[in-house]
């Protein structure tokens, strides 16, 4: 998991989409007064920031949206994700996992602020994966244009969860990848894989399970914010991400295998290696004896002076060695 | 676990049962139009879709039974075991446990639909364990003909659920196998195997888990859709399955008693392959020190010219080894 | 834990005690038809069964109490302890651990059917231990024969649970023996023993766990077949049984720390072993080089020829070992 | 934890305390008829009983005060601690902790009944730590006088959590002296410590847990026996158990990280004396060989003929050893 | 975790300030009777005492607020953080992290009792983080001034609560500096780093979850004693403190994490230089016993006598050593 890189300073994009069933208009490059000033009641206002490094710019919307302090404050400080229901506004925040490089995952908190008429999103860094979406709204294609701003909600977090499943199955495909590593070649790099695997995992999780109580919280919620109509729509996300938990629990339990197999197959060859070593040891050990014997000076050694003995050792410590590593074969000792 | 083999996409295979006390029909070879006209209100429909490829079918289908787009999505789509309300009907989906080669397991997810007098389900892969039931139904054995749709549903899932009995039976079998083959010949293979056993359990574990749920909520449902009369039998493929889950934490904790049987036994043995060699150097090692003083070509060493020098030192390292053995022995070194 | 052993085929036994405060009556070579006859409803009437091989007999009794086929399917398969509620009996199932051999478990189903005037128990076994019981309702003793048969009930489950005490506290000895053992003697048996105790445990739990829940379902029923007044004897048995979970918790605790100690028992064994053999090797290897050296045939070496060169050597080597003797002792090295 | 020893049968106490604002009086002398005969139900009656071998006695006050017989049994057999609320009477049973020797813990079973007027209480053994308590209430100290039965109760049981204060302090301290121990000298005494302590927080959690448990079901009693106004002296104790259970699990942790430390620094001195010894082995084996060398008896060996050889042999052995014992250092083997 | 430093009994500071939104006006100087005259109804009058060693004091000041005993010992004694409601003031307790040396965390316990128009506060120890709060009050920043007691209460357990971030950043980094070290030097000094950091976790989780439970128990309170207008602010408290549990959960699991990385890398290092070690061994063993060969004294050696022996001896050697090497690269033993 790639640590949060440092917010781009220098581009803040403020967008407003405006639509009904029957209009569309979309502003990008408008100050923010007269962008807040074109918000008209009976549209969908959508309100997207990218950056939060223009505080003055959060200030005036907030101010605009009387937000609350508490608010301002969640928006631009990283927590979990959280769902908070205000009198005019519900709040609702949570990680966007967008970019996957050597499977690498960076991720950056969004926080949405649902009024009766409007939406606003706010977003750390430059790049979303809702462009898709804006050309549906633009082409009144499905759905989004006949509904308010909770489906459009729905959308966007549906959208979110979705390229968590493309994390997670990324994720799979890698524990599937170090274990035939480690079963066919174990370099001892696979340690590291594994030890990267388990905090990405431990990411995930601070990611994924606060993300269900919310939703869980958001159903439940009796404010009105969200239409009754819509609810099965959160339900669903809400099944969504209580199957990524689940897959996640399973990756955890694989990945805890994954530390076994690894420490086995380390065991397994080290053991291997030294049971050959000390058995060549072992062998060459007593032939050494043997031929010591026969490096004595006793002047009384009746063997030395036998014709045949040089041959007759050769022949003994042959034996031996041939017994020996018989024996050692029979005890399947290597 | 057997991955989730391809579906196989030329096959699809559509069929409709009707029946009620009196009548019953099978058509098979219809294409899907005139199947669906066929239906009548009076007799329990019970429509079976084999193969999801065909996604105009499925689509034919949805339209004709008006179901809600977010459950022909879940239709398709692998998630864990379900159900989930509607007004008109009930969704109901679970993992099919079907056939097991080589203890492997291959499953499927069923969905399905249960109306007021009708039942839809979806089938990924041709073959499945219902003829026995399709049979019974036809002859009029036991009470089926006598009942509605949602009982036609309890006996699905009963026939379902009791593959499940099958295929944990055979895992026990198993664990019990791996632990003989761990104590009386431990080659290293066992280690893959228990691997492949955890992995199973854990796949199983995903597929029971939101069963019981889904049978819980099943039984708690108020929507009608489950004769009140027929609960008891639900409710007794709910402590089936909850007895399932028993045996399978039984047979995680078994499982992980095998890995630490399995590393006792490779630990054990190499240690004792460890120590006899160990014995072995140690012994012969003071050994070749005394004939090593022999080989010294001091010109002075009175030992060298004494005539009984040769057997003496023969009978020292003698002494010296039988010393030793009996030391080691007397120490349970080997 | 013994395997459940196979049901002996040939010995069913059929047996009704009938009883109330003035009146005790008990046939047990009677046919089933004319037993059943004897059955009134003034008196408690106990109906005992000991093997469920024949499906005729149990078939019988069902159709006189109208028993559901799904209890009757519940009677003769296995699963956990359960209790379930009828409109006219309630249904009662637990596991009796009755024989110890050898520290071996044996253990079998036993089912109660419990209706307004009657107690049916189902045994797969011959031989049970209510015979004290038996004797105590015949000659009158303490309260039975003032009670009704959810009282019988109490009675005969507390005598069941009376049992797992007895079972446990052979386990407790078991654990306190094998740590006993492995301290002074450690031979390697103690890990097989160990596992064993694990699966016990393990199997314990299966049948103490949900017998737990089914007693506390047990005394928050309300159907009226427990009388308010005797509740509190089934919460008596509920506490027992929660004592025993929590014994057997304890002692999953002590067998996870035997196999702590076992570990660590074998690796400090193995280690002092390992120790002490390497130690003699460090010895003698210098000392080996050491003669090696005044083995070299060279030329011109002028400790060959002096006179006090052999002494001096076995002087140095001596020093050496003495040296290397202090230096490990004191570093504690063996 | 010292296994609980045997009730000393001789000696039996039996004493009455009663009192009100005004008036006291302690009888403990008397024959239990005449005792019994003694309480007034206008003062506080406290009896209590040391020794509860004399069964006859524990029946008569049985009796006397219509105990029930579910009751009797727990006041003489041994359960996890337990509060039971009968029509007439409170019954809470703890366990003691009452003497540290050598950090050795003794407990027993202590039970109360508690009435409109009186409070029973049954001690196993003689001996308790009540005294200071029974002169506070002589001397009318403190609140006691002033207040009912209950309120005795608070106090009592207070005072015996209290001790648990004692001995889980003293555990922390033996947890901090061994881990020194084991950083210092690391004897291999030190794991049997470790197990003794992880055997007593086993039996300290087994004596805790149920007795917040109780402590919780007493305060949420609403029988009347306890006054509303005390509820706040019984939350007190609550917290302060509650507290103790924290300690506990914070001991456990830091027992279990014992073990980590103790196996670590056992691992490293081992490890540290395989090495340094292999080190050994390995510099004299190469020398050896050298040496070994100029020990061959070619008689066309031109070095062996050659001026310098010797002390040119003795230069490369001592390069190679020294090269060696940099390149091992360089390498930090030892 | 720096165990809490004795309190320093010569300097007790007690300080009134007390404020509306007109009013300002702070006494520290004052002795106890002079200043609790001074509190004014109408204000919010904050009491600050800093040691706790001066009992009159306390006990004046528990006199003059008519405290609870039970409180007053609360105040006193250590305990895990707490709410406690009285009719007339709310008691709430925390552990206050405060002081950071050398990656030391020094805590000390603060305990508040907020009164319809007071706040009294309790440290053990001089200095506290709240001079900056001080000066806002007074230059009237903010809201404080336009609040009651409860939000300034708010205020500073928010100022607590914000230390815990910056205790828990530092632990942060420090793991991944120790995981750094270990991967780059692993010295052996980590485990003990380690050990350290597993401590201070304990220790934080004592002090967090009582904490999180206390907060949710007193946003649920309806005594009044906190203002609905103020609950979300003890919401946004609540849900900071469960953002530190949640991030002291994954630091637990990092520092597992790290101690798996510690063991490994220590094994890895470990086998490493036995291997290499082993494989020197190896490799000199057989050629010793080829040495050894021509070293013996027999009469008839025929290849003793050969020219070409010595040199082609060497070449042998060579050969054997040149194909182990190559043997164990291969085999990728070292």
């Amino acid at each position: 998991m790639k640590k949060k890189s440092e917010p781009i300073p220098n581009q803040v994009i403020l967008e407003l989409i405006q639509y009904n069933e029957k209009e569309f208009s979309k502003y990008d490059a408008l100050p923010i007064d007269e962008l807040l000033k074109r918000q008209r009641a009976e549209l969908v206002n959508w309100i997207n920031l990218d950056g939060l490094t223009d505080g003055e710019l959060v200030n005036k919307i907030g101010i605009q949206f009387s937000l609350h302090s508490l608010l301002l404050e969640d928006i631009t400080s990283e927590h979990p994700p959280r769902v908070e229901e205000y009198d005019e506004y519900l709040f609702f925040s949570l990680k966007m996992l967008y970019r996957i490089e050597n499977n690498e995952i960076d991720y950056e908190q969004i926080s949405f602020v649902l009024g009766r008429h409007y939406l606003l999103s706010f977003q750390e860094k430059e790049g979303d994966p809702f462009d898709t979406l804006r050309e549906r709204i633009r082409l009144d294609m499905g759905r989004v244009r006949k509904k308010k701003a909770d489906y459009l909600l729905y959308r966007l977090i549906d959208i979110i969860v979705d390229n968590y499943y493309v994390v997670l199955d990324a994720i799979g495909q890698q524990i599937e990848q170090i274990e035939e590593q480690i079963y066919n070649s174990n370099t001892g790099q696979e340690f590291r894989k594994i030890q990267r695997l388990k905090k990405e995992l431990i990411f995930l999780r601070k990611a994924l399970y606060p993300l269900r109580d919310a939703l869980n919280k958001l159903i439940k919620d009796e404010s009105g914010f969200i239409d009754p109509a819509n609810e099965r729509f959160f339900s669903d996300v809400y099944s969504h991400v209580a199957h990524l938990i689940d897959s996640l629990d399973t990756y955890r339990d694989l990945t805890s295998s994954l530390m076994d197999i690894y420490m086995n197959t380390q065991n397994t060859r080290l053991n291997e290696v030294m049971k050959v070593l000390t058995v060549i040891s072992t062998i060459f050990i007593p032939l050494t004896f043997i031929v010591g014997v026969y490096g004595m000076n006793f002047q009384f050694m009746p063997e030395l002076h036998w014709k045949f003995s040089y041959p007759v050792v050769w022949a003994v410590m042959l034996t031996v060695t041939i017994g020996m590593v018989f024996y050692f074969r029979y005890k399947k000792w290597f």
